[in-house]
């Protein structure tokens, strides 16, 4: 039995199987039942809509059935009980368990007292490995993951899915070019892993600097409350907006991405461009958890 | 690709093959598995059971699966997210969606840029076409939808349940007879839609006055917040009870509808009688849905 | 069509013949597709992950499908509905109800109201059957229930589970020994029921008076609400709590069992020990929820 918590964990071997199975039950229209009789809990301590229903719909399309907690309350987590104990019970009943969980770490001890394999779906400020996965397959069906140039905008300090990402491209032949304001800057251990790793990452102050030389644009959320006020918030938000006039010059085959949601991050008049790959990115992340769950399920 | 956003979009025609294809699953004993390997999102943003619990009864009974997404906490929403990104995201994972929001115009919105068909369950104060549906259906079971008088009691200025079954109607040989409070009388607009429809339209101020004329009485709920005080909201509640007293002189072959659920509009000891149909009418919303998913979806 | 709304009501040998199917189920690994194409709707008024997960577990695992409501918001219920009305809609939509409800006797008044069978899930001080009949056939598992000590242990003023496993206890050749305080002892009507049906019934004070005689020991939560202060609810949970100190001269095949979730009445430090059961209890509900949704459907 093997869980999937964190993408640093996969060999990139292991990266390139899944990607490569996703990419072969995409190309299948979904028509595979590999998992009917197999039953998974969705064990959802924090709400997150878009992943819970993409793992859910992948567990549809692959013939499996569904069990879910949707939030603390309503569960026995509410009544004091650890988070252990939820985990032996629930892994009693099922096939397999996809965690969502505030804490960092939830995802490794749940799979310490699992009787089946677990998926981290997103532990706090920790690991978030199917979003990763899912980036991954996004950028290499549109280019190869060889000798490319990407940026990493916006929140880099507190916002998860940058720092994945970074590990998860450092086992290609990717440069990383790092946008943010002076605060939310990328942390120094992982600059520094970065650089052990040999992957050349280039900081940025500001993406006019590098928008032109990108491949693969990734913006994530700056968030209000890291800010003192509103005034240095608005100035930081506004310079990394992204509408049609910024890309105006950038290269024709640059791939524009979001975890979604997005908030004023990007201009929805850029949704039409042929940029944009936010919408397909989120897409993608039915075929790519498909791939997970058969991964550690069969 | 077609929607079901409004009753008043529905051809006549269409209206009908909807009703004998429903009429048809439920003589059939719901034994058939039409939409097995398709799935169906429910994106609820507001509270429905009934509707919710319906329409995934229905799915289930075609051999559908379904994912569920049931308020706004819980949802990205949450995180500001627009309905245009929610939906565009979310009909990349699935094969149709049933939408419930509390905002009028939410559904059009929603077919606009789903990239499958959207079935509206309700947007606010705008339309509920499923409910019209089954109201429909069941005034259909009983007797022909040609010459017959059907009275509409509660609130009929913000009730949308009696504006669309009056569209709906506008299709047949139907006389309305409207009872309501004076505050609460069916806007000057749907009146006057309905004279150029050719719709007789009578104004009632007492329930006594016609009572013993009807062939169907639909009863709405009246919220005692659109009153200035109890005691006039008492006194029009008391009067549009429904009791046993009430019906002891109506035609023999009356139907008694409610889109539930009823607070105090009709007396329980009402339920025994023959012209209580507003259970039957709830039953009806599977096979009715059922029709509708199968409609948009195959 | 028949309901489960009580152990009491259960003659021995329904009980015999459920744990017997719940056996055979899960000695064959839980592949029977016996529910398919069949519906059921878990009514869940008050929250309750275990037995609500457990049961949608059994009905996937035999192939039936779930609708759900999992709380009095979201629900008609909020809009002033009464259970009766609720449940004469729902019952036309499923084909089978388990409802879990915070009002003792609520159970009883759905299935008067219930067009299908309804399956209590827990209706408050009331009853909860399919935990009882998992409390019976973990006991049976492991020893015969026949000339046994069990001992009931925790608040059994309050606690219904130990009020139901003792009428359940009462159909075979058992001594039950209560050892609670004296404030939370069990009722003066249970005591002389279980006198009645000739069950010989020892009270202790002290747990250590009487565990080394016990074949079962069943553990439950002692709530602080139930004491007048933190100091003497402190001393209780003290002398009632479980740790391998207080096993260490009990017999070698007594079994340790606890409803879950467990507080601190339970040290994580007895998990590993023989003795522990509690989460093997847990598991059981599936095949037990199995045999009782088997029972009343088919």
């Amino acid at each position: 039995m093997h869980h999937i918590i964190s993408i640093k964990e996969l060999e990139v071997e292991d990266i390139n199987r899944l990607l490569d199975k996703a990419r072969l039950i995409q190309e299948k229209g979904f028509k595979r039942r590999t998992l009917e009789g197999k039953l998974v809990a969705l064990l959802f301590f924090e709400p997150s809509t878009r992943t819970r229903m993409s793992f859910s719909a992948a567990l549809s399309r692959l013939g499996g059935d569904v069990i879910t907690v949707d939030s603390v309350e309503g569960s026995s987590i509410s009544k004091g009980e650890t988070l252990a104990d939820t985990i032996r019970v629930v892994s009693s009943y099922v096939d397999a368990i996809v965690l969502r969980h505030p804490k960092e770490g939830a995802a490794r001890l749940a799979a310490n007292f699992s009787t089946v394999p677990v998926i981290n779906a997103g532990d706090g400020a920790g690991q978030h490995p199917s979003q990763t996965l899912l980036d991954l397959y996004t950028i290499r069906e549109n280019m190869p993951l060889d000798n490319i140039d990407v940026g990493l905008l916006g929140d880099l300090r507190y916002g998860r899915t940058s720092h994945s990402l970074s590990y998860a491209l450092s086992n290609y032949n990717v440069r990383i070019h790092t946008i943010a304001p002076k605060s939310l800057e990328m942390p120094a251990v992982i600059i520094e892993e970065m650089a052990e790793r040999g992957v050349e990452l280039i900081q940025h102050d500001s993406l006019t600097d590098v928008i032109n030389e990108l491949d693969v644009l990734y913006v994530t959320r700056i968030q209000r409350e890291r800010f003192p006020d509103s005034a240095s918030y608005a100035r930081v938000a506004h310079s990394y907006r992204i509408t049609p006039e910024v890309l105006k010059d950038v290269k024709d085959n640059l791939i524009l991405m979001h975890p979604l949601p997005r908030a004023g991050e990007i201009d929805p008049a850029v949704d039409k461009l042929p940029y944009a790959k936010y919408f397909r990115q989120a897409e993608n992340g039915v075929p790519v958890r498909m791939a997970m769950l058969e991964e550690v399920i069969l």
